[in-house]
């Protein structure tokens, strides 16, 4: 026998009394059984969030219950989405030439650690070509250069590949590139970035350098959605070390590395398992 | 006009299809409005756990809603409570010679960071008469000595005095004497502890000597509720710090100590918030 | 028989070879004993930097090692500075309204954690006044108020308040006050706030409004020298601390005085240890 | 031209005045210039602990220091190592089937994190040959197998094997067998083990499990020298992570093999920059 389909339904709506009553009495109808749920309300905007997580009988599929919910859901007037846990997310990573953060996550997928399938790997340059394709995964070299207009000519490339890849989620693993604000969103609360340093400290260019000037005591990643605004995207996951005083700049930047994995790691993670509502400039994660 | 009334319910129960909806749709018809919920069902003993803060309408009462509630709690065979959040509980700090966790409570409920009242301090040494009354607190010198059956005439004695104060939570604030069992089972999941280790290392007598002697390089402290056997109750919290090669047993005593009061505090506002729900031996704490 | 006298050296000078072998040899020459020595050369500016902790034998004072040690500091071209460990340090603390840090503060010199003498506590408010005479220490009230000029004119009696308690170190616990250069300048280094964030995020006022706003995932909060410039100065110690999505700005404050606390103890702490050397706009902190 | 040599030297022996300035004197005599110290008497002890990195001229040479400094060595009665730190050291990883703590760790060499090379892999399974090889490295299978006298037999090839190799660093990557007490003692503070857990929490089998069962709110992991007794050697480094109460036994093997790569590669670090003198039971880790 199999194990039961488990979904993911998170949503956010305007608050007023019986909004859960009403959900999970309707998953009750369905014969669902919860087996996590968070919800919080925003006091301050007077916002209902949540995220479900339960089983449905065989009876049940993931379609059968997304059109019965969607009546609820215009009902409330509700933002949601809905998902099986099971199913691998199809996620694209971009690179450029550090690999710290690409090797972590491709040992994650390797290791099924993460529910995702990788269609391929971006890069705007052919550095980590060989190391991509050891993995058996397909590479692709998408130079972005030259002056703005052809910029944004490589731009309209990368869009043509994510879409024709079927990308649900993008993942920018250090890579060196700004997404124009057109790109990002095609694909809102969908393109995570990791940015070396504790934002909105440092945000831009060589953080772990000025980190190092101003002489602060804790360096740290911020994993984050990508917006239009460099660095400025709800923030998912920040990850923390302590600095020495006999640091220099390259020790931070080797010591930040492993919080860039591990705090990328784990924003992605957030995201695949559908933890993640974002309200306003804020990213609500339940059970980080 | 006054904040509408919080209630917080915590609840336990064999799970099954449909307890959810029960019970947010009990709480609906009464008008209820969620703030904060938090389910979760533990699939190795297949238990339904959860804790839901809500806001009642001026027309409802704790009482009421708990007099409703009683039906559907006994219908689920659930373990429940039901508490007014606002209602400070009745807090009885026990203490021997070290006052800084004292000192620490002490701070926090003056300055109205947690919801207690405290009706009195009790010790086994007179030595902190005077920085508790202080405080305009009634300090109980209670000695616990001589053999075995005159400690035990002790213990009934503290007994005595705790019924008499209406405690309904006690915090062994670095007391230095063991709870016996019936006085435990007196008060299930209500006598909260503070041990100075990362339990279970160094459960018993001088864990930071023992711990420098084995070269540890994170030293801390374990909030938990006391119960028959020593340090071996229900975690609900731990703090840890890192300890140097220079630091000597008496400097792990110093830090520690911060780890010990913060350990402490945040473990006494987790009970208060009605945030943990005992599941055998785990303390199953929802947001912490 | 007394305890032997240990003595604290820190020093600092441009990088060059033989200046270890100088330092300690003469500290040899006059019998001390090393019981903690920490040197640091930054490979960017070629500064040599360092920390010794040695104890003395009788036939030697402080004002004798001074007196020979001032020659050779002459000869390196060394800024150093030279204290008896066990000589309280005169602190004067200054404070507004909220007392987290002064309450936590007081325990810690009431509890010998810290090795300091409080002349008195300074005030712009009344409002601490009793808490603060109920340790026995002297409250001075002084208001600053008006315009520029008549708030000039209260920081110079500030100033004449803090020069005749004969302070050598002064701590701005949550001092809701802005000290002018000028006064900055008569203690160099001598002067130790606290900010509620992780500088340099959120510098100046409501930080934790603002990172509720960005929605970070960490808060925390920074102990630092204060210059002229607000929020600026050489950063001694940090700490952090989760956020998590159900925490109001008002739990961010709450949360936030914890690490407030520990942050500025443990800064006040390296201080007066003699651990920090300011090297530019960097502290380096041995031994943190 | 080309950088200066920096020499590490590591030293511990009975304390008395004068040490200090006995070996920095003969570091200065060499024309060698410190760049970072760090000396710690032990006072329970009365024992001298200290580590030196200093550059040499070119008209000094490893092995010039080294003879000259073995008189001085012999005079004070000291322990001592001598090292060029940009000498890789000869690293052997021993691996079983689980290869998070073996991919890290090659990540970390390819990339020149870690001044190692590694000219061989062993294993007692022959899982993880593939991935070895394709990294360019020798993998040998060596199984561990059999009664007590095979197994003994099989740990004799090893030690033949290792001393093949020329090992001068043996590493336990989550290497499931336990070495004998006689080949520990071939390379004494010369294995690195890494175990999954809060040492002395949960040794020996399963602790994710026992962590688990026991509800603890930390777990973590612990890098120590193998020695004879399982898990009872010195500590190096320990990590630690929340556990939330919805994780699984299976989600604490997840985020404690995060803990492992961190603690694993931060140890044999601290190992190969010379950080560490072992003193009785303790590791003293400078600068870590």
């Amino acid at each position: 026998m199999s194990p039961p389909t488990t979904l993911l339904l998170t949503l956010d709506c305007p608050d007023r009394v019986g909004l859960l009553a009403r959900i999970t009495g309707f998953i009750a109808e369905q014969r669902g059984n919860f087996t996590e749920v968070n919800q919080y309300t925003d006091g301050i905007s007077n916002w209902f969030l949540a995220r479900f997580a339960f089983e449905i009988p065989t009876t049940s599929t993931l379609e059968s219950v997304r059109r019965d919910f969607a009546v609820i859901a215009e009902e409330l007037g509700a933002r949601w989405e809905l998902r099986d846990r099971a199913k691998p997310l199809r996620t694209v990573l971009l690179v450029s030439k550090q690999d710290h953060c690409l090797a972590d996550l491709l040992w994650r997928w390797r290791s099924h650690e993460l529910t995702i399938e990788i269609p391929l790997v971006i890069s705007n340059h052919d550095d980590l070509r060989s190391s991509v394709e050891k993995e058996g995964l397909p590479f692709v070299h998408l130079p972005i250069e030259g002056n703005a207009a052809e910029k944004e000519g490589c731009f309209r490339r990368l869009a043509d590949v994510l879409s024709e890849a079927g990308a649900e989620l993008i993942v920018l693993c250090r890579y060196m590139q700004v997404f124009p604000g057109w790109l990002c969103a095609q694909y809102p609360n969908a393109v995570i970035n990791i940015h070396h340093s504790l934002l909105p400290s440092f945000a831009g260019a060589d953080p772990y350098r000025r980190a190092y000037d101003r002489g602060v005591k804790l360096i740290g990643a911020t994993c984050h959605y990508a917006t239009e605004e460099l660095d400025a995207g709800p923030i998912i996951h920040q990850e923390v070390i302590k600095a020495e005083h006999f640091h220099t700049p390259d020790d931070l930047r080797r010591l930040g590395r492993d919080c860039e994995k591990l705090a990328l790691a784990r924003g992605v993670r957030f995201h695949v398992e559908d933890r993640i509502v974002v309200h306003g400039s804020r990213a609500i994660v339940f059970g980080d």
